[in-house]
């Protein structure tokens, strides 16, 4: 079962600079920061009634997010819908649905991508958020 | 104050395929289908918890989403926030936030597009929604 908006993902070039500006834009001070080194990414969010925006920044241009720069530039990159359980989900969507392994996100989320193929080009995951209740 | 993500659009080229691939993704039926010819769109939507999921099929290639989906194929196109007031949050702002005016949304939503120099690159936009409380 797919419960909500988990998180949306916005990549940005210089993270101190996109926390001041949507800090401005949404009136809310940071919720948290985090580094995901084997993700190649530095992050910082914020808390939107039961979702997160996720700032996204590179540290790696050969890192996922780091290609997705390069390729459009800075903007919305990845939608995370949350769920009860990513096995139960990906059992539900049979063989071919996922794009890679369940890999560890911030504060502990379980996360897995869907192929692109499943979702007409835009890039969602599965998060399994223990905290989400 | 900044409440919620309202909702999250992507421009998809063809809606009837893309409506079965999400209800297959998600597992839900599609909530609700609209046409906004002033925008050049047809959309369908999908709640999420406290958020739609919209699936937007430029029905213009000048059309703003039109615009998008030839620069940037399909893909996750604009971010949605929940406000109470969209004058009390582009007052907040000051002058230079907004990009163009207040325009009518699905199903009576009230929505104004916040301009780039102001988000880092992504399209944002607030939305007031009476159904949302």
């Amino acid at each position: 079962m797919i419960r909500s908006i988990h998180h949306v993902n916005i990549v940005v070039r210089d993270l101190e600079a996109a926390i001041g500006c949507y800090e401005r834009v949404l009136g809310l001070a940071v919720t948290r920061r985090d580094e995901l080194p084997e993700r190649g990414a530095r992050l910082a969010r914020f808390r939107l009634g039961g979702s997160w925006l996720v700032l996204v920044q590179p540290t790696r241009a050969d890192s996922v997010p780091g290609r997705f720069l390069a390729a459009h530039g800075e903007g919305l990159f990845l939608l995370s819908l949350g769920v009860a359980s990513l096995e139960a989900e990906f059992d539900r969507l049979g063989p071919g649905a996922a794009d890679g392994e369940v890999r560890s996100g911030a504060d502990g989320w379980l996360v897995r991508d869907l192929a692109r193929g499943s979702t007409c080009g835009a890039l969602l995951q599965f998060c399994e958020d223990a905290q989400a209740g």
